[in-house]
């Protein structure tokens, strides 16, 4: 316990500080002096690249944009000057250059879910470290292989769980493990947002409605959220689930689910090795949709109060509260957090904090959910 | 819909004025000459009686306290003098000569759960009407067998679940119902306390954790305002559950749950009779404990927006919001209102918005949820 807590302090210490790094002004990193700096090589240049990862790759302390990979020659062009990229702006073909671009140390895979394993695998194979959004890929013997790749490979994996660098959520999981609450006993968290009306799965801009590429639905690509909360919370592997789904709009989710109830049932956050049936000591409940918003929040529970965090999962103006005291903490950039982190850890040689045995174990609990809703029974979540 | 709206501002209206009267000096109308007061016999004087309804009755408008049965001679003797009984105080081996006592209408089942069949089955032998607390009887077949009774004996059955009468929780009715936050999409609800640590299923005081006396743990007492905000707000029966739950201590716990995680799905609000899969619409997640406090909440999302009320199931001090923007409403004494409320069905022949049905509903509901929990499947919720 209280390796945890000495463990949560200096996170909450680190963030603090990237966060005041991070509100500097970029120009003072901007004169070619810092050669620390990791060369990032974005591929997908999609909406979270353009609004989020650029901008963040500007502020961070340990890593700087240095290469595209995009199949639009209008975007490579854009990118190219408005970066200043000179050559370091490659088309899907020429990937695997990237093998020979000095420029490059980190490849972070921004491509939909289902092309995540394959360009994790290959740029693994050009010997530049991976770091991968979210859902880590579509299944978990994907996450398998991409984790070998990488080992293979001599290169770092890292999977893009912004939360787990953001102060509130790291002071949520200090309220619940330091016993502020008491020991835990219930969750309840829930993410989701509403498609637009037209979107379509045959629609690339939509590829989210398509299975190949998103390899689910909401609980895939925002339910992973109230998924990640409930599993950092307790710092526990989920012992069942059950699920359930419903759906109003059968031609716009034809290819995936529209909205997901399930429960979850956690070890205690203290106990190891319990029998049954006290293996099961804490209830989650948890909903995600692509059909309505506001269901943005993830809330712990114990005899002696509760923690709670709404908005818990957007980029800024997150709230929480312990007991119903307001948490009065400041959302940082979180892409440039997390971009900083594993840089660090790239440089130093160090473990990072989500790894891509963090991606699998998230793809664990979503099959056994997928598989509790497609069945109507309840699942066991398979180990790491 | 728009006769729903009539209803619903009809119901607020009526509230409204009930809590203007509840607020009334209760000397207005102990003089004598308020002829129109039924009497109400409470039977089973523990904390309910003594600490909500007692004092409820005091300011009831339509009703006032008559008689009491105990099987406590000092208890009786302690209520024969506070409330001026004289010779209306019965033991439970008087209980059916309350058929003879011309100060009762109505019979008020405040007894442990298991009890309320056998004494709402002889209540209506005696010919009084029957107020019957939540949750109406530990099983369905005995919610059916009640109905039965008081429809032999021509008296009217009421179950006393307050919120159906509670402003907060109209507004919230009326708020999905029209349309503020679009078509209802999910909801988020549950409601638990903590069990005192030296509780036990042996001590009469703890019959709630005594599975004859109790039919169940927490769902049977407090998830059941879960349940009900989720009927309520939707108006329509769950189509299916899925359920688990968590243990920590199997002592205390040894008869009955001690958490319960559970999803339901529901119909459309709108659609009627709609085929598979859209029979099912609406997702919701709850959870019910004896294990920790402050999940006391409801919560309903729509496409435009989100309805919450958070305290949901107290006594007093109930907060709600709808997308965001406080209620700002009083919450009156709910026992007062819904006494209030069934005296005047009673007194004007008018169906009685909580019936027998109502309860029997939430036992059908309850029981897929433990046939869901015990076998780990999908449960169909049966049909009234």
């Amino acid at each position: 316990m209280s390796t945890r807590r000495r463990f949560l302090q200096t996170g909450l210490a680190a963030s603090a500080t990237l966060s005041a790094a991070a509100s500097l002004s970029p120009r003072l990193f901007a004169a070619g002096q810092d050669t620390k700096k990791l060369g990032y090589a974005l591929v997908g240049l999609g909406r979270l690249s353009t609004g989020q990862l650029a901008p963040a790759l500007q502020k961070t302390e340990h890593a700087k944009l240095a290469a595209v990979v995009s199949g639009t020659p209008s975007k490579r062009e854009e990118w190219r000057k408005k970066y200043d990229l000179g050559d370091h702006v490659y088309s899907y073909e020429e990937y695997d250059q990237l093998a020979d671009d000095d420029a490059v140390d980190v490849i972070y895979i921004v491509l939909p879910n289902g092309l995540h394993a394959e360009y994790t695998i290959r740029g693994a194979e050009t010997g530049k470290h991976v770091f991968c959004e979210k859902p880590m890929a579509n299944t978990a013997e994907e996450c398998r292989q991409m984790i070998a790749a990488c080992e293979k490979a001599g290169v770092k994996l890292g999977i893009g769980y912004r939360c787990q660098f953001e102060p509130h959520h790291l002071r949520a999981i200090e309220a619940v493990r330091s016993g502020e609450i008491g020991e835990l006993r219930g969750l309840g968290a829930g993410f989701g947002f509403t498609m637009p009306a037209d979107a379509d799965p045959d629609q690339k801009l939509h590829w989210r409605l398509d299975r190949s590429l998103a390899g689910g639905g909401p609980l895939m690509d925002v339910g992973i959220y109230a998924l990640q909360f409930c599993r950092y919370i307790t710092g526990r592997e989920p012992v069942a689930v059950t699920a359930q789904t419903t759906l109003t709009d059968p031609v716009k989710f034809r290819q995936v689910e529209e909205t997901l109830g399930w429960t979850m049932t956690f070890p205690s956050v203290l106990g190891d090795d319990l029998p049954e049936p006290l293996r099961a000591q804490v209830t989650a409940s948890c909903v995600t949709t692509y059909n309505f918003s506001g269901f943005n929040q993830g809330e712990a529970f114990g005899p002696d109060g509760s923690v709670l965090l709404k908005p818990a999962y957007s980029y800024t103006g997150l709230k929480g509260f312990v007991k119903g005291e307001p948490m009065n903490l400041d959302t940082p950039d979180q892409f440039a957090v997390e971009i900083d982190a594993f840089s660090q850890s790239v440089k130093n040689g160090t473990p990072f904090k989500c790894p891509g045995e963090e991606g699998l174990r998230d793809l664990l609990a979503i099959e056994a959910i997928y598989k509790a809703a497609e069945t109507g029974r309840r699942t066991e979540v398979a180990k790491v």
